[in-house]
């Protein structure tokens, strides 16, 4: 677990560099099936899919196959103005997942990326169409969309986000839903998505100026997992067709099969204008991002070349056949695979298996379950929700207590949460859930 | 070279995609060394190497087998706190390649979120410093950083940035350098940098809230191949120390051997704080980026935890192991084929024998090679150097013609360039300017 010294010119994204004098990175050498293995072979079970991303396992020999067959034929070739076998199988297959009104793909490469796009997509539609006093965006309070400065604009996390204001446009952000501390003491299952009324508000205000809406459908990731009803999605459509407002699903974390469906938007039964996929579309090989729309946005960038309609936007590696043919490969295995029912045993036992070792602990103030994600949100006092201090780390403790163990974890403040790749089977789901229990005992007390 | 049916859900960057009715898109469906071959076994020679990226030929088996025994080993895993080798290495090589300041390397995906990165690293260095009121960039005219709306921010294309005004921060276009067209009547070889009085005025005025200047070192690619005078980057550097401005090269086009030198900023012997690779870091195969900076940028972000100074961006591919992996032995093939040697007779011939075949057009106005670039811009009139009619696309029907005769150009307007493959032969440069050039007289006469 050491830190070795040719490390030194790696400055690792999202740690406090300092840190690593006491806790040293965790320097991974090699990968197989949920296991990460350091230089000395000790195993690690990988419990967040290195960042949502492994579904297959890692170094899965259908993948190394795939890339290497692909690398033989052509790893790359620009996409302007030129098409390739995987990336035409990969659009025309992702249209045939989504809604039939999800016509059209184009691929980008970070999911950051795939953001900025819809952004300007939809704002490049209303400028081609005459509506150019639409061009503001409303993402959601504890909403992640990425980091580059346009998709920044959209989240509600202050930590990633607030000293950055001074650089970004100047974007709507409205109170989303947080289940666990309902203002309107109803339950996920009870409710009729009150908190809309926050929503509703704001588009009924400026509406008009806005261009689109920006949600990750189901639930928001990196605010700690907050599962949501889908009744907010629904008002959330009929809101935004009465504003003419576009409507953007982040399935970046979420698509294929987390939730338990293929896509999060399934459970609402609600299309958007616009969805951007990425992270376990590649199995978590490499990266690719997409950005799926509509016939209707699709056709306002139609036109002669000489009245300048065409969507300007690249990036070199977008629709990179290495990543395209690995998607690709991803997707038969899900067909091949039965993934989505194989799932359901698994992950029923991880939130069953879970609610029992954690649920009655003082300082767990929720477990909550969703498809293949458990969460566990620590807190100070049950009674009141009220959270630890930060300062103490609570959940970066335990996280380094788990690695000890042989588990890692990657704590979200102090949400702890289990989204391991999904072969994983029942016995490691147990032994998971264990030794994540156990680290916090050791920080916690029982 | 007909569109298949099953690309209609496919939607290409920066293409009018309506023009694929009259102009089918090319479909390529394998590559080998500096061809791409169609479904029909028809080869293109990729005279821009897939968007200036490809260095050592497509299906390079080296690069094959790199991605195979990675993947067999370790796919993919998370940057954040963990670290692995192909990254480590990485790092450390990127070192030793660049100047001694530049000690630190920090891992993105796309070109576009390294220049965010730089971005938001250089401000984010004020703030933990306490000099918020620097949070301004400056970039120039003719200047392209990529497409993420931070990134378009600072570019100066109006087709690619105009109608996202509404949707930008608000940052300072400068005059750039232009050679052909100069206003001070000098060349290349005799001027002294004239044009910097754009931006000496520019920063003497505004330098007070401008955190870094961002320049492309040498050559402006999206310009048109406008290479300019080292003594610009040197002025550029005194100018921006003495107002306490950052200076950031992005050679994501030009790194790596293209422009003669193993990076564009050992012409003028100049070290920026901020350095941006891409492209050809992966021998045009997969993508990675790289923003490197010094141990001053480094430590301004260093602290206990709880001040909360760490830098907080992530991209969840970052640091990928394959991306990583390949990247080494692209180095690798640098230093043991002694490529930089090797290339200088081969652009020597393709900047003689474009000379040669072009020089004299009535419509050609001038030749300009640097390195193995070698960029021809057509213009209506020679003498007053008036360009034709954007609406005629004489570029685009050039590249047109010359992809009958089986020569990927892709113009940039009405300028043709070359970008091969560093593995192209003399014969092959030979065959690649003839072929182009037959293809120009096709269209312009001769």
């Amino acid at each position: 677990m050491a830190m070795d010294k040719t490390t030194q010119a790696l400055w690792l994204p999202v740690t406090q560099m300092k840190d690593l004098e006491e806790h040293p990175a965790l320097r991974i050498c090699s990968g197989k099936g949920i296991y990460l293995y350091d230089a000395e072979g000790k195993p690690y079970m990988d419990a967040i899919s290195s960042w949502w991303t492994n579904i297959f396992g890692h170094a899965n020999p259908r993948i190394t196959r795939t890339l290497a067959e692909q690398a033989a034929r052509l790893e790359h070739v620009m996409l302007a103005g030129v098409t390739h076998p995987p990336a035409e199988d990969l659009a025309r297959r992702l249209t045939t997942l989504t809604p039939d009104e999800l016509t059209r793909v184009f691929f980008a490469g970070d999911g950051a990326s795939a953001v900025e796009i819809a952004m300007k997509m939809s704002y490049a539609s209303r400028r081609n169409t005459g509506h150019t006093e639409k061009r503001r965006f409303v993402g959601l309070s504890g909403g992640y969309h990425g980091e580059t400065l346009g998709a920044l604009s959209l989240c509600g996390h202050d930590a990633f986000s607030d000293i950055f204001r001074p650089l970004m446009p100047d974007n709507l952000s409205v109170t989303g839903p947080d289940c666990y501390r309902c203002p309107h003491g109803k339950t996920r299952n009870d409710c009729d998505a009150e908190c809309f009324e926050h929503m509703e508000g704001a588009l009924e205000k400026h509406g008009r100026e806005v261009t689109a809406v920006f949600i990750e459908p189901m639930a928001q990731g990196a605010a700690g997992w907050r599962f949501y009803s889908p009744r907010y999605l629904r008002k959330l459509r009929e809101c935004t067709r009465h504003h003419d407002i576009h409507l953007v699903f982040d399935e970046i974390a979420v698509g294929f099969g987390r939730l338990g469906t293929m896509f999060a938007m399934e459970q609402a039964g609600v299309t958007p204008d616009f969805l951007t996929l990425s992270k376990s579309i590649t199995s978590g090989t490499l990266p690719l991002s997409v950005v799926m729309t509509t016939d209707a946005i699709y056709e306002a960038f139609l036109g002669d070349f000489t009245q300048m309609k065409a969507f300007m936007h690249s990036h070199t590696y977008m629709g990179n056949p290495l990543a395209c043919a690995v998607a690709n490969e991803t997707l038969s295995m899900f067909e091949e695979g039965n993934v989505l029912e194989t799932n359901k045993p698994k992950y029923r036992h991880l939130a069953n298996h879970a609610a029992l070792r954690f649920a009655d602990h003082r300082h767990v103030g929720e477990v909550r379950s969703l498809g293949f994600i458990t969460c566990v949100e620590l807190v100070s006092d049950r009674a009141t929700k009220t959270p630890f201090d930060w300062r103490l780390r609570t959940g970066f403790r335990i996280f380094r207590e788990a690695l000890k163990r042989g588990v890692l974890l990657r704590n979200l403040g102090d949400c702890l949460y289990f989204l391991p790749p999904y072969v994983i089977t029942q016995d490691e789901i147990t032994r998971l859930v264990d030794v994540a229990h156990a680290a916090m005992v050791e920080i916690l007390g029982e």
